[in-house]
Protein backbone atom coordinates (compact mmCIF):
# COMPACT_ATOMS: atom_id res chain seq x y z
CA UNK A 1 0.00 0.00 0.00
CA UNK A 2 0.93 3.68 -0.97
CA UNK A 3 2.03 5.60 1.92
CA UNK A 4 1.89 9.66 1.85
CA UNK A 5 3.71 11.53 4.75
CA UNK A 6 4.16 15.84 4.49
CA UNK A 7 6.56 17.74 5.93
CA UNK A 8 7.05 21.27 6.52
CA UNK A 9 10.35 22.55 4.56
CA UNK A 10 11.76 25.60 5.69
CA UNK A 11 13.82 28.38 3.89
CA UNK A 12 13.21 26.96 0.25
CA UNK A 13 13.15 30.41 -2.15
CA UNK A 14 12.92 29.32 -5.46
CA UNK A 15 12.60 26.19 -8.03
CA UNK A 16 16.05 25.25 -7.67
CA UNK A 17 15.59 24.89 -4.02
CA UNK A 18 13.12 22.85 -4.60
CA UNK A 19 14.87 20.55 -6.97
CA UNK A 20 17.78 20.60 -4.86
CA UNK A 21 15.36 18.87 -1.86
CA UNK A 22 13.60 16.99 -4.64
CA UNK A 23 17.11 15.59 -5.50
CA UNK A 24 18.16 14.69 -2.06
CA UNK A 25 14.72 13.04 -1.11
CA UNK A 26 14.84 10.81 -4.38
CA UNK A 27 17.69 8.87 -2.95
CA UNK A 28 15.67 7.61 0.06
CA UNK A 29 14.79 4.07 -0.99
CA UNK A 30 11.39 3.03 -0.86
CA UNK A 31 10.26 6.81 -2.06
CA UNK A 32 8.02 6.62 -5.41
CA UNK A 33 6.89 10.30 -5.26
CA UNK A 34 7.75 13.57 -4.15
CA UNK A 35 5.80 16.88 -4.44
CA UNK A 36 7.91 19.83 -3.37
CA UNK A 37 7.04 23.45 -3.07
CA UNK A 38 9.03 26.55 -2.40
CA UNK A 39 5.90 28.60 -2.00
CA UNK A 40 4.19 26.76 0.57
CA UNK A 41 7.01 24.85 1.88
CA UNK A 42 5.32 21.38 1.81
CA UNK A 43 6.96 18.54 0.86
CA UNK A 44 4.82 15.24 0.59
CA UNK A 45 6.49 12.34 -0.50
CA UNK A 46 4.84 9.05 -1.24
CA UNK A 47 6.49 5.56 -0.67
CA UNK A 48 5.99 1.91 -0.64
CA UNK A 49 6.49 1.66 3.32
CA UNK A 50 6.54 3.94 6.54
CA UNK A 51 9.26 6.43 6.31
CA UNK A 52 11.49 6.89 8.66
CA UNK A 53 11.65 10.38 9.70
CA UNK A 54 15.47 10.84 10.83
CA UNK A 55 16.57 9.92 7.20
CA UNK A 56 13.58 12.64 5.80
CA UNK A 57 15.14 15.24 8.25
CA UNK A 58 18.75 13.91 6.93
CA UNK A 59 18.24 14.27 3.95
CA UNK A 60 16.50 17.93 3.89
CA UNK A 61 19.37 18.98 5.92
CA UNK A 62 21.84 17.77 3.23
CA UNK A 63 19.81 19.85 0.34
CA UNK A 64 20.08 22.46 3.01
CA UNK A 65 16.94 23.44 4.41
CA UNK A 66 15.08 22.13 7.62
CA UNK A 67 11.99 20.35 8.19
CA UNK A 68 9.33 22.67 10.77
CA UNK A 69 10.15 20.45 14.29
CA UNK A 70 12.92 18.95 13.73
CA UNK B 1 43.29 47.23 -19.04
CA UNK B 2 40.34 45.41 -16.98
CA UNK B 3 36.83 47.10 -17.11
CA UNK B 4 34.13 46.54 -14.25
CA UNK B 5 30.03 46.44 -15.77
CA UNK B 6 27.67 47.01 -13.12
CA UNK B 7 24.53 45.23 -14.03
CA UNK B 8 20.68 45.31 -11.87
CA UNK B 9 19.32 41.73 -12.18
CA UNK B 10 15.98 40.74 -10.65
CA UNK B 11 14.66 37.65 -9.65
CA UNK B 12 17.43 36.22 -7.81
CA UNK B 13 16.31 34.53 -4.20
CA UNK B 14 18.72 32.85 -3.50
CA UNK B 15 22.74 31.22 -3.76
CA UNK B 16 21.58 29.12 -6.26
CA UNK B 17 20.04 31.90 -8.23
CA UNK B 18 23.72 33.32 -8.04
CA UNK B 19 24.86 30.14 -9.01
CA UNK B 20 23.17 29.90 -11.49
CA UNK B 21 23.59 33.43 -13.36
CA UNK B 22 27.29 33.05 -12.25
CA UNK B 23 27.81 29.55 -14.37
CA UNK B 24 26.01 31.31 -17.44
CA UNK B 25 28.14 34.97 -17.07
CA UNK B 26 31.06 33.05 -16.94
CA UNK B 27 30.71 31.72 -20.45
CA UNK B 28 30.94 34.96 -22.00
CA UNK B 29 34.84 35.05 -23.61
CA UNK B 30 37.10 37.87 -22.27
CA UNK B 31 34.88 37.58 -18.64
CA UNK B 32 37.55 37.34 -15.90
CA UNK B 33 35.14 38.01 -12.69
CA UNK B 34 32.00 37.80 -11.85
CA UNK B 35 30.42 39.10 -8.47
CA UNK B 36 26.85 38.22 -7.72
CA UNK B 37 24.55 39.03 -4.99
CA UNK B 38 21.05 37.67 -4.51
CA UNK B 39 20.54 40.03 -1.57
CA UNK B 40 21.36 43.18 -3.36
CA UNK B 41 20.45 41.92 -7.25
CA UNK B 42 23.76 43.30 -8.23
CA UNK B 43 25.93 41.65 -10.96
CA UNK B 44 29.36 42.49 -11.59
CA UNK B 45 31.87 41.59 -14.30
CA UNK B 46 35.41 42.17 -14.73
CA UNK B 47 36.58 42.01 -18.18
CA UNK B 48 39.38 42.78 -20.66
CA UNK B 49 37.71 44.73 -22.95
CA UNK B 50 34.15 46.46 -23.16
CA UNK B 51 31.45 43.57 -22.63
CA UNK B 52 28.54 44.05 -25.15
CA UNK B 53 25.42 44.55 -23.08
CA UNK B 54 23.39 42.02 -25.16
CA UNK B 55 25.60 39.33 -25.21
CA UNK B 56 25.55 39.46 -20.94
CA UNK B 57 21.60 40.36 -20.88
CA UNK B 58 21.17 37.23 -22.72
CA UNK B 59 23.53 35.32 -20.76
CA UNK B 60 21.52 36.43 -17.43
CA UNK B 61 17.96 35.70 -19.41
CA UNK B 62 19.87 32.12 -20.74
CA UNK B 63 19.80 31.69 -16.43
CA UNK B 64 16.37 32.53 -15.95
CA UNK B 65 16.59 36.25 -14.75
CA UNK B 66 16.61 39.65 -16.21
CA UNK B 67 18.29 42.65 -16.49
CA UNK B 68 16.70 45.60 -15.14
CA UNK B 69 15.98 48.01 -18.16
CA UNK B 70 16.59 45.83 -20.49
Amino acid sequence: MAITTEYEVTGMSCGHCENAVHEEVSEIPGVTGIEVSADTGKLVISSQDELDDNVVVSAVEEAGYNVLGH
